[in-house]
Parts: C-alpha cells; sequence; structure tokens
C-alpha cells in the first residue's frame, strides 16, 4: 500500500479524521485533499493531514504527483467523505479524471441508493464500493476529527453484483489496515441494520427534545443528556441520510410506535405488571447489547 | 447539625451512597442503617457507612444511640431511601417508633403521591416533607454506591401546605451541606418536571429496545448505547414510579407521540425542508440544554 496515493474529497469530521488515521497507518503514502473551502484546505495541511489540496477533484489527478520516494503513484485510492446527498456528483468528477483502474469508496451512512446509482451509471475508468466505517460523532467539522474515531470500529463495505472482486478486496484491505472490523454485507442488509441502531434512534432523540418543554431542559441530569446527545447531529448530514434510508426509517418507526403504545395503554390502564415485563424485557436486550460487543471487541 | 443522629432506611445505591457522603460531611454523626436484608448491613458496616444498623426502623429509635462524644442525639434525621411504593409504609413506621419532632424526608423520584398521602395522614411525632435528589443512574444495587454521587446535583424540596417551616429549613439545609443545590418548588411542579426529562426519556428508551431486532444489537455504536442507556434502570424501582406519576407522563407520551408523527409524516411525504428544520430544532434545544447546565453548575 505503500506505493499508493490517497485522495480524500470532503475535509470535515470524517475526512479530517481519515486523513490523520491514513498518514499514522501509512506515513510514507501521498494524500490529497479535496474541499470547497479553501481555509479547510489551509488548515488540513497546517495539520499536516495532506501533502496537497485542491478545490476540484480533477486536480488531484492533473499533478500526477510523485510519492514521498520521488516514486509516481502506482495506485490511486479515493475516499469520497461528503454528505450523501453530493456523494453521487463526486464520484462522477472522480471518474472523469481519474486514471483507469482508480479504486474509489465513500463513507456515507446509507448505501442503498448510491450502489443503485453506482449500478446504473457506467463508469469510464473507476471502481466503486461503497463503505460505511461505523464511527460517528454528534460532533461534526474538521476541528473536531481525530485520528483514533476509527479505532476498533467496525466498517460495513457493501460489494454488489457489478462490484469488482478485486476492488472490495483493496478496499476491505485498507479498512483493515486502519485498525477497524470489516464486515461485507449487501447495501440492503446495511441499510436495514443502520435504520435500526442508527437512524430509528436519531430520529426518537429528536422528537424527545420537541416534546420537552424549554423551561425544564436545565434540570436534565446524565441521563437526559445521553438520550437525546444524537440529536445534536448536523441535519445537512442527517436530513439527505433519512431521506435515503426512507423505507427502512419508515418500517422501524412504526415498529417503535406499536411498543410505545403498548407502554401506554398498560400505564393507562394502571396494568403495573405489564409495565414492569415491558421495562424488564427492554433492560435485558440493552444489557446483552453492551455484552456482545464486549466480547466481539 | 454534629448534635444529631441519621437512620438511613434502605441501604441500595441511593441509600448507600447518602451514607457515604454523609459520613465524609459529618464525621462526628451518628448514623443508622436500616434493611430488611442482615447482609446489606454487614456490608454497609463493613464500608463504615453506618455505626449500627437494623432490620427494623422502630430498633434504630429504641437503642436510643449516644453520638460519637457520648452525648444522646439531640435531634433525630430520617432518610428514606426505598422504592416509591414501600416508602409510605416505612414512614408510617417510623412516625410510630421515632422521638417526637424527629425530621423525615425521602429520596423518590416522585412526590405528588407521597405528599398527599402526607397530607391526608395525621403523623403523631414526626415532620415529613419529601426530597428528591436528582442524582440516579440506570445502575443499582449498594455495590455501585458511591460518596460523590450528589455532588453539585439538583435536589428538589417540596413543601406543601402543611408542611412545618422548621422542618423545610433543616431538610434544605442538610442537602445544601451535601454540597447540592436545593431548588423548593411543589410536588406538582416537581412531577411535571420528572415526567419530562427522566420518566418520558426513560419510557422512550425502553420503547426504543423493543423496536430494535435482536440480531442487530452488536452493530449499536456509541450513538444507539447512549440513547439507550436508561433502559436498563430496574424495573422493581421503575415501575412504581411510571405509575405514580402516570398523568403527567400520558400526557408528555402524547406530546412526545405528536412530534413523531410530525417527522413521520414529512419523511412519508419526501418533505425534506420538513424534516431538516425538525432536526435543527431540536438540535438546537439540545445544545442549549448543555449550555444551560454549565451556566449554572
Amino acid at each position: 500500500v505503500t506505493h499508493s496515493a490517497f485522495v480524500i474529497v470532503g475535509l470535515g469530521f470524517i475526512g479530517g479524521s481519515l486523513a490523520a488515521r491514513i498518514r499514522r497507518h501509512f506515513p510514507r503514502v501521498r494524500l490529497i485533499g479535496i474541499s470547497r473551502d479553501r481555509r479547510k484546505i489551509s488548515a488540513a495541511k497546517r495539520r499536516k493531514w495532506i501533502d496537497a489540496g485542491f478545490t476540484h477533484p480533477g486536480k488531484a489527478f492533473h499533478q500526477n504527483p510523485l510519492d514521498r520516494k520521488g516514486r509516481n503513484p502506482a495506485r490511486w485510492f479515493v475516499l469520497i467523505c461528503t454528505p450523501v446527498d453530493v456523494t453521487p456528483k463526486l464520484i462522477s468528477e472522480v471518474d472523469r479524471y481519474a486514471p483507469s483502474g482508480t479504486v474509489v469508496t465513500d463513507v456515507g451512512s446509507t448505501k442503498q441508493s448510491i450502489a443503485r446509482w453506482a449500478s446504473r451509471k457506467r463508469f469510464r475508468r473507476i471502481q466503486f464500493v461503497g463503505s460505511h466505517p461505523l464511527a460517528g460523532s454528534h460532533l461534526s467539522g474538521a476541528e473536531h476529527a481525530r485520528a483514533d474515531l476509527f479505532k476498533g470500529a467496525y466498517v460495513f463495505v457493501t460489494p454488489t453484483q457489478v462490484s469488482k472482486p478485486e476492488a472490495v478486496r483493496r478496499i476491505s484491505s485498507f479498512w483493515r489496515k486502519l485498525g477497524t472490523r470489516v464486515l461485507l454485507l449487501t447495501p440492503e442488509k446495511h441499510d436495514e441494520i443502520v435504520s435500526q441502531i442508527s437512524h430509528l434512534p436519531h430520529a426518537v432523540a429528536s422528537a424527545l427534545m420537541h416534546a420537552v418543554s424549554s423551561k425544564m431542559l436545565r434540570y436534565g441530569a446524565s441521563g437526559f443528556l445521553d438520550t437525546t446527545r444524537v440529536a445534536q447531529g448536523d441535519p445537512r448530514l442527517w436530513t439527505p441520510i433519512f431521506l435515503s434510508n426512507r423505507g427502512h426509517l419508515l418500517k422501524d418507526l412504526g415498529r417503535f410506535e406499536s411498543a410505545l403504545q403498548y407502554f401506554i395503554s398498560a400505564l393507562r390502564g394502571r396494568r403495573s405488571s405489564r409495565v414492569a415485563r415491558f421495562l424488564r424485557a427492554a433492560g435485558r436486550k440493552r444489557r446483552e447489547s453492551t455484552s456482545r460487543r464486549k466480547e466481539s471487541g
């Protein structure tokens, strides 16, 4: 992997964290950053995340940069780290300018819509397979980026029937070398999972904030703050995520509503043993989820 | 306050943490623990939380214990740290055996039902005013108790029209000396607040656990784990809390459902600007709640 060049498109929280981590794990590769915002490029250079930066993806390949040993990079590896709604446009631009055989992946939180788009599209030069590192935060922006964000995280790699096995292998190998745990699964299965463990909790936490009166907020202790933390996610990232995983999320919101209705009717009817059973089953499941993570960690 | 004796009824997570903190802040007072479980009494003695322990509240006062300087305690102060559904029974027992003028408070998470009960009841010897330290955890049991649990926490003290001002003053002063921030408010207002910032998030987190498939749990990252943490609360404590705050909680569950319905219909109709607005307002409110806490902290 040393004889490669990395192009990171988008130098926000994820792009910045990835650049920092790649720099740490592959100190000799050439790292090129792309951002429309020149200040982000300057900041990324200052923090030594990138060797060079451009405001347009095409520029990265025009330069045909040498690696740090003075060789031309044999292999290009492009990571698209942008909001999911602009990812297709940027992949298309990379396809227009990158050398043949360039491997491209993204880090978006939904995979079905980008996979469908990629299957329909005939790329001229690139090989694209989607990824999704499960390492988010309610924080966003390059100022919060950190190299250890991905340490021990799951990374979903989502090949389709049109994916080239060699691209899947290189992308998986890249993530493993960064110290993550790679799981291959279909884009459909991926979106089903993240709807439940990420998008549904986010929607619920946001609704909770709407249900609470502003005057009460100052009394919220750790329990309240934990339960609603994800509601702080950037709406510019999360709105397109929710819309692109609309089908799964609507189904899961329905399941959630049924569960809540069960609780409400037990409480309304003062059915204390039903309330207790509901809480006990939820608590048991929650404790299992922690212990499973520990086992696999 | 040094010339007093404290009786703590219930040596679980809250009772144990309180004993440890009282010991630290009032090293010379006599501390008596009451628990039906002899092992909890032995454990509390071993950890030096209490000087003596009994399985029945009556015994605490029979002994008429000396303080550590050999004086009879001039004033008794009783803290009931049990699940809310057994608190009335234990207050009644304390009233039967305690010396006249003994001040009694509890630490239960709901205050309206205990206040109503206390207003109807004619105590023979004690003066009761309810308290609620906002310092819980999803953990329970004496093994997790710790002296710093209450540090900087809000404590609600909830007098009613029948409360003796002297009792309110002594209870508030006690909590302040433990390093907490005391707020006086009516039992009704108290229950309205905790329904929103504690009971509603708990019910929602539990429903979330029911909505998620067991197979997906292993992929839950920090966002999911934070959002559902409170669902681990002990159902034996929480079922009576929910039932005794049923009115407020049902109202708040209704508000929550309306907010969620708004989101669902925006998502179903692909109204992306509505989804974004919903998320933005929720995020802004959540960030304000953190900053207000910081300001007041």
